[in-house]
């Protein structure tokens, strides 16, 4: 795991560079001129993540509606949407579970645009539909899913941004701001003050995270880290969901994590963090700037929100492995988990 | 909350009545009129639970994809998605939530055709909305949301059922299953099972709840009710997310509750219960028959599953309400928390 985690700089400009990168606007481009009304994603677990970024992307950088179909409607109750006009995109690191391609199976022969994002360019989700994106993280060691999931987030933002360019290709502004990801997730690995806060987590008994707009997929796929390898029950809930329910459960026993980005979204949890300090939960925040009421931080670079999750779950990431480590478990070796899920 | 829940089964037979039916049927008929081609649902915390609901009876019954829109990529980030041939209904037990109301406010401005199911037919999500149905569940007294959900769930039934007929009108068997719901649900409010099981969980740390298909609301409703009231940290998962990751948080000391309907879904729960029982994890199942390797059972009649949403939380609302007084809480007044909750 820790051996993944370390390559994620190289996977961003892997993914950046010339082969990888043409091969990606040449699908934004094929999207673009299908001119998709609507937008479903689908995913499970770590890449339901990233595919939940991609939505934010879709309804905030294209302006068009986004849904995240339930594959149960229709591999167990055998619902036939029409897909006319709808682009389904499947989101799965081994490309291999099978209710996932059914669920693009079914699309592409009712009438979707189907596009497969996954790490496995042979993979029965790949021949189920009709375009194809490799996030070319290269092999995944860890069950725990880490290069892989910032390899899709990063596909998606470059197929996104290219279907919304129309002919793939981005702009020079966005260009340099995206070359610029591989030395900053360097530098964010390189800092150790997630190493010392798995410390204060040792004995904690459970933990919530938090976020808001393109950093609540941070959140949701935070807690799943810190679950898979530490087996701490955490909770993640969108800044505003927290407000209306959740917050009762939140007192100083419980350690908040709060992704507070520097944007709209950042700014909306402001208020969240406020009230758990008037709780006195123990908030700790994942940002650039230190925010009232918080207790820590953990020190990620100022960027356009729409690129903070590729950096913000870096040391969350860390915190995870870190903690497992310090809890005496096997990170590499989490209890009763396979790499590949097969549900129906 | 005791008063709350115990009025459910009259609240059903007011929705089933004369003129709340009519209503909803006449809703319906002018929805069916416009012939929408995607359906988005909102909704915060426990309404957020109807409107998955009403998401998987969209798709399966109708054969519509259906979006769950993110408010925040609208209200903090300023999208302004095409919403032309989208249906957009806002579900909130106050209809004062005003990041709902904003977004739904923004939809018809861009061509979508509104709708507000609420409890509050004066409020601001029914004057932002073009069309709308009030679930007629009278005055909610505690905070935590019980008859309002149920009446928000029969409500959608009726709404959706009506659309799928094009006129309102229901078929006379669908009419007959549905007006025998307020006397099953009587009859599951006077089953003792849920007091007994709270006495089980009286020292659990937390818990972990599941469901597949039109149980998975089910899950996670039972959730938010367990946190709101209990304070204890509850996790819901789809069975399908279960098995790909948090299945290594399971172990002995964690309850699991797994809502195992009569078709589909819980067909595919039977896998799941399997493999948590594999990990001895001590699972309560809340279904019409046994299922090996399950520990205890709270007993619903076997309906449709598409019913089973509006029985099978009952005893799981009296299961929180129950836990809470176990462990010294006092349930009418959770710590931290306001009926009306205000996010944008």
């Amino acid at each position: 795991m820790a051996a993944d985690i370390a390559e994620q700089p190289a996977g961003f400009a892997r993914l950046l560079e010339g082969d990888h990168f043409a091969a990606i606007a040449a699908v934004a481009a094929k999207v673009a001129e299908r001119n998709p009304r609507h937008v479903v994603f689908v995913g499970r677990g770590t890449s339901d993540h990233a595919a939940l970024y991609g939505a934010y992307l879709t309804e905030i950088r294209l302006g068009l509606p986004v849904a995240s179909a339930s594959p149960s409607a229709i591999t167990l109750y055998g619902a036939r949407p029409d897909f006319t006009g709808t682009l389904v995109i499947g989101v799965s690191q081994s490309g291999g579970s099978p209710d996932l391609t059914e669920v693009l199976r079914v699309a592409r022969e009712n009438g979707g645009l189907t596009l497969a994002v996954t790490n496995n360019p042979e993979s029965s989700l790949v021949h189920a539909a009709e375009l194809s994106v490799d996030v070319a993280a290269g092999h995944e060691r860890a069950v725990a899913a880490t290069k892989t999931y910032t390899a899709e987030l990063l596909a998606l933002l470059l197929l996104i941004e290219g279907i919304r360019a129309g002919d793939g290709a981005l702009g020079t502004e966005e260009r340099a701001a995206l070359e610029k990801l591989p030395q900053l997730a360097e530098d964010v690995l390189t800092d150790r003050g997630a190493d010392e806060l798995a410390q204060r987590y040792r004995f904690a008994s459970r933990l919530v995270t938090t976020g808001r707009g393109y950093a609540y997929p941070t959140a949701r796929e935070t807690a799943l880290k810190l679950m898979e390898t530490s087996y701490l029950p955490a909770l993640a809930f969108s800044g505003a969901d927290l407000l209306h329910g959740p917050l009762a459960m939140t007192d100083p026993d419980v350690p908040v994590l709060a992704v507070v980005g520097s944007g709209p979204g950042g700014r909306a949890m402001s208020d969240v963090v406020n009230r758990l300090a008037d709780r006195r939960a123990d908030v700790v925040t994942i940002g650039a700037t230190d925010v009232p009421g918080a207790s820590g931080r953990l020190a990620v670079p100022a960027v356009d929100e729409r690129y903070s999750p590729l950096l913000d779950i870096l040391p969350l990431q860390k915190l995870a492995l870190s903690l497992a480590l310090a809890r005496g478990e096997d990170p590499d070796a989490p209890r009763g988990l396979h790499k590949v899920t097969s549900t129906l």
